[in-house]
């Protein structure tokens, strides 16, 4: 699940997809994150199930609490996220105010994920652990505390990708192929993904765009190069 | 612990921070930090005897390992901080490259305090109601549950305030003010703490600072009106 999730977040960073079309990109997001919704409401019929099965009581730990509202927010992102941004029908500067809305909540319902994660595997530990205990620390205690701790330094990496502005996606070539097609609207949605800039006004974030373009299409040689 | 370190990170956010100079609003940053800091080596020492006095194990849960991490990394940034941005001996250029790593390492760390306190209050919540027990649900399980929550949806509003970039500090008056004193550097770095460019090239960053700034007047403007 947390992979996928990464993988749904990184996306737009990752060079190959630099030479995907927008919506190629965009689609490829919206699978992984439906696939990501598909494996949390999966693991958490079979929570319920083995806990009913097992007669031991539902939704009363901190971790259940806040995983279920983290699930409960996902699925308010991924269906947003459907109506807004993959479908055609939002407006552009609905689309430019959403954005870093979307950016935020996706980030930082990774975040929670990951905190969840971190408080089942510290129930599970209690709960599992008996003889020898937790506080004994037997073998099994050590490798599933470093399997947590590679899981924050996992999840550190993928918020360090996801908000370095100079591994954004390049909107260069897109814009190109777009513009004769689309007008000028799709470039002006490429440009405030880019700077994030929802509260400036336009002629601000045309200047600082033409700042990221130009440092983009830097990116985008260097992209090319590397990957050919 | 958590709310002092919130103050630090949203001091730069404060409309009246903004009356200050740069150095005293970075003084009431570190100073807050250190307190911040004295505060996580006293509960830690308190942690320590006290499981001591007990004959409890220490440093055995995920909710340790994962605890002292995050307070070597609090100690590191805060010792680099000291070191790069307030002593006045770093270069510019050291200060601009470090500057991102600076913000992001800083709400990585708030992140992982967060996720280390959700992971103590389950183990507390765990060891602590016996009868009834946790699972039972009595009212102390859904009260200190309720806190766990409020404090996610703390973190997240102070992750959102840290990370709105029209919420920065402009950066005008106080250029005004310095530049004829400490000549064009200062400047410089005021404006790379803007625009987070570190790997932009001057020009870029010119550009692009030229837009924030613009912005940040007004809102600057906006800002003394609600203050006044």
């Amino acid at each position: 699940l947390v992979s996928v999730l990464s993988s749904a977040i990184i996306v737009y960073r990752l060079p190959w997809t630099w030479k995907c079309s927008k919506f190629l990109m965009k689609f490829i997001h919206a699978g992984l994150n439906t696939i990501a919704m598909i494996l949390a409401i999966v693991s958490m019929v079979a929570v319920f199930e083995n806990r009913n099965a097992m007669n031991i009581p539902n939704m009363y730990s901190l971790h259940s609490w806040i995983g279920l509202a983290a699930v409960i927010f996902y699925s308010l992102q991924l269906f947003l996220g459907f109506a807004v941004f993959l479908l055609p029908f939002a407006p552009v500067p609905l689309r430019a105010a959403l954005m870093p809305i979307h950016v935020y909540s996706g980030l930082t319902i990774f975040a929670t994920v990951i905190a969840t994660a971190l408080m089942g595997i510290t129930e599970k530990l209690v709960f599992s652990l008996q003889n020898p205990s937790y506080s004994a620390s037997p073998p099994e205690a050590t490798f599933v505390n470093c399997l947590g701790l590679l899981l924050v330094i996992f999840g550190a990496l993928i918020l360090w990708m996801a908000s370095r502005p100079h591994w954004k996606r390049p909107p260069e070539k897109n814009a190109k192929v777009q513009r004769p097609i689309g007008g000028t609207p799709e470039g002006t949605e490429a440009e405030s993904t880019i700077t994030d800039g929802s509260n400036a006004d336009k002629s601000d974030l045309r200047i600082s765009s033409e700042a990221a373009r130009k440092q983009n299409l830097k990116l985008d040689e260097a992209g090319q190069r590397s990957t050919m």
